[in-house]
């Protein structure tokens, strides 16, 4: 089973801390890696907790709060000085390639690095990258600026081979992969074989929804339905509830309706205000509601 | 005697590594914090060793390479989330404020900071701040763009009073500031006393001077001669002086050149090429010219 993983880099709201970097997860799925958001010092974690950032084609960016941006000018810098070639596509709102082409104005422009903006849409659900393992789509949530969650759907794999199947009519190796996608097998007396008698069932498809910055959505429930790991934010404790709707912001207790609603697997909860010197109180908040809810803290890694 | 440090909270050249931060450094006179340069990541070298960001009034900028200004909206960012009212003073290429407002365009505006941006001079040396205390001086140094480094001079302080010469004449307190002022005393029948007979010199005033990024250039010379302690940028070691010039920066040796002939009292080197895991050839070879050498790394702070 290919290997998929969230890694946390970044887990404090506007105002970073000792403890808590800006807004970024870097999600792998085998070697590759997907950059959501990119807080001021994303480019630091990536090198503190191991990653190639080279191997990042793909960067999808929520919203153009400094919070969630302002690591990008640097972490591009760093992947030109690096000799990164090819292209680098920034899903985002309209508004930040002429942001960043104006921070940008004085570096180096021999660069081999092409970077391509692709402009989310801010209305709809939209799927916005597919190759053969996985696909993305972004989904509009509610914040002060449009902002957009995403939808990481890992695609139906092949089926697995029933070993015993195959030593019992001697499949040749040429017809295997047409088995793995389903086909069944024809034997040389022109009897044939159905593929049920020869394969397993495939891994379930995984998904991973990411939900920041929002007030409590309902709307986003059918969207994320039934996701095996949902990062949602949860900016305040309960308590501060106005505060969290004034703000465009949620609440833990919110955070977990959300997940009891669209029925997820699991979920993480992060985007923590500078206040709470300690995630465990909103955690346990959520739990009450919600016991599969688990604090995103700077490194930590879920695999799904 | 008031207390003037340089802390060094970035050292790497426009790569940052594991170890080392883009440029950036802090100087402390008294409670007063003076900002040079703000690579990615300063507001995290800030809170690291432990600067209350909220007292820097006062930031200045170089040139406009990313990695001596991407730290720049976040730090802004925090300072106004934190509260900080007044106005913060950044001393820059003109350049720099359309760059930040566009980077900047949606942050909260609700702010009671004020940024005033104050445009260098990079044709000649300029006095761009002063107060009671110390004096700025931008100084153009030469980079592939507009870059200018900057000396930092403490002002001549008071006199200090001889405490016998007090007793002797019995000195009354409202005369005191004006002794110290270099006044002499009129006693009651009128007769003087010289004030070298009631003071003793004051301390010499201390002086720091910023230069990076640059080619060796000797017509700085004259404007850092003397200083008590000089930071001169070492990209590369003295082997790969053509490089150095290609690239504009200079070398171990050319840094260590720089201070022989101005005369300093101590010489940091620093923005090293992230190809030196260890600073300590670069030290070596500059101090075959300039014994007093010693290499800037994160967290390092120089009392002068």
């Amino acid at each position: 089973m290919n290997s998929f993983s969230v890694t946390i880099l970044g887990s404090s709201s506007a105002l970073p801390t000792s403890q808590r970097f800006p807004t970024s997860q870097v999600i792998r799925l085998n070697e590759q890696l997907f950059l959501i958001d990119c807080g001021e010092g994303t480019q630091i974690q990536l090198r503190k907790f191991g990653f190639k950032m080279g191997r990042i084609n793909h960067i999808f960016i929520s919203h153009l709060h400094g919070d969630h941006i302002y690591g990008l000018p640097g972490l591009i810098s760093s992947l030109v000085l690096y000799g990164k070639k090819g292209e680098l596509h920034i899903h985002a709102h309209s508004d930040l390639q002429p942001m960043m082409e104006g921070i940008m104005k004085f570096m180096n422009d021999q660069a081999d690095l092409k970077v391509k903006y692709h402009p989310l849409n801010f209305k709809r659900n939209a799927v916005i990258f597919e190759d053969k393992k996985i696909r993305v789509t972004s989904f509009p949530v509610k914040h002060r600026i449009s902002c957009c969650g995403f939808l990481f759907q890992e695609l139906p794999s092949y089926l697995h081979i029933n070993k015993e199947a195959l030593e019992k009519y001697d499949v040749p190796v040429s017809q295997r992969l047409n088995i793995k996608n389903g086909a069944d097998l024809i034997l040389e007396d022109g009897s044939v074989i159905p593929n049920n008698l020869l394969t397993l069932p495939a891994s379930p498809p995984r998904s991973y929804a990411f939900c920041t910055d929002t007030v409590f959505k309902k709307g986003i429930v059918p969207t994320i339905e039934g996701v095996d790991l949902l990062y949602h934010e949860a900016t305040f404790a309960a308590d501060l509830s106005d505060l969290a709707k004034k703000t465009y912001h949620s609440t833990s207790v919110q955070a977990a309706e959300i997940a009891n609603l669209a029925k997820v697997k699991k979920l993480i909860i992060g985007h923590f205000s500078s206040r709470y010197k300690d995630a465990s109180g909103l955690v346990e908040e959520a739990r009450t509601i919600f016991p599969e809810t688990y604090a995103a803290n700077d490194g930590d890694s879920f695999e799904l």
